[in-house]
């Protein structure tokens, strides 16, 4: 067990019961979580704050330096969006609860030097194959697919 | 002169009034602009809304019939993020100020169909020489580079 996605995770289930989408994520510096969040879709009607995103967003203003020895949690696969963000700011290693749901560029961030693990974690896939049972047009929106 | 990169060098202009790295961004639908943004993140410490994510924050949630109507305008080439958050939306267009102070990965994007158009204004140019003489720190750090 992974304290860290387990944290990712408690982010994804908060997400839920805020009435949103399931994915949540942490960023980890030197061992402690500096950053957190979930997406925000529905709460904020927001199009970008995917959950790195708004856990980068929560991370705040780090250096070059410190997002160079950070790793990026998520419940799920990395979208284009968030794996660019990734590699903006040069996070060399991303942790995947799973990506049978959804996989995003993982080959184009290895190329480009991620580390990127996927755990293929039985409560990641459960959080959102239930969500996407439950609500197919807000998982549809999410990732720009009709 | 294009009209929309007017008016994304306009939000430009004023993320510089407001004390903030001068990149502008519009998303434009029918021939309307549907959203208009630009950096904030000294405005609001924000890591994550460069120009080109404001403006999809500021347009709000669309369908993805509709962004793959859309044409992206930005002062500068997209980086990394933006440019995932265009190819996670499927927007097919994007208009580009110029590409001689920053150049994002212009080729992935056309090799993901994506039709980038470089204009080279030397406005554009001119804006960003200034704010990086006077302030590198800034647009160091808005760039993931110590």
């Amino acid at each position: 067990m992974d304290v860290f996605l387990d944290a990712a995770l408690d982010e994804a289930r908060q997400g839920l019961a805020e009435g949103g989408i399931p994915i949540g994520a942490v960023l980890v510096l030197d061992g402690r979580i500096v950053g957190r969040g979930h997406n925000r879709r529905v709460q904020r009607g927001s199009a970008v704050l995917h959950a790195e995103m708004d856990c980068l967003e929560q991370a705040g203003r780090l250096t070059a330096a410190d997002y160079r020895r950070s790793t990026l949690y998520s419940t799920l696969s990395p979208c284009d969006m968030c794996s660019g963000a990734a590699l903006l700011y040069g996070i060399p290693r991303i942790v995947v609860g799973e990506h049978r749901t959804f996989r995003g560029p993982e080959d184009y961030l290895r190329s480009h030097g991620v580390e990127l693990t996927v755990v293929d974690d039985a409560r990641c896939v459960g959080l959102m194959r239930d969500f996407i049972a439950a609500r197919p047009e807000l998982w549809h929106e999410d990732i720009g697919v009709d």
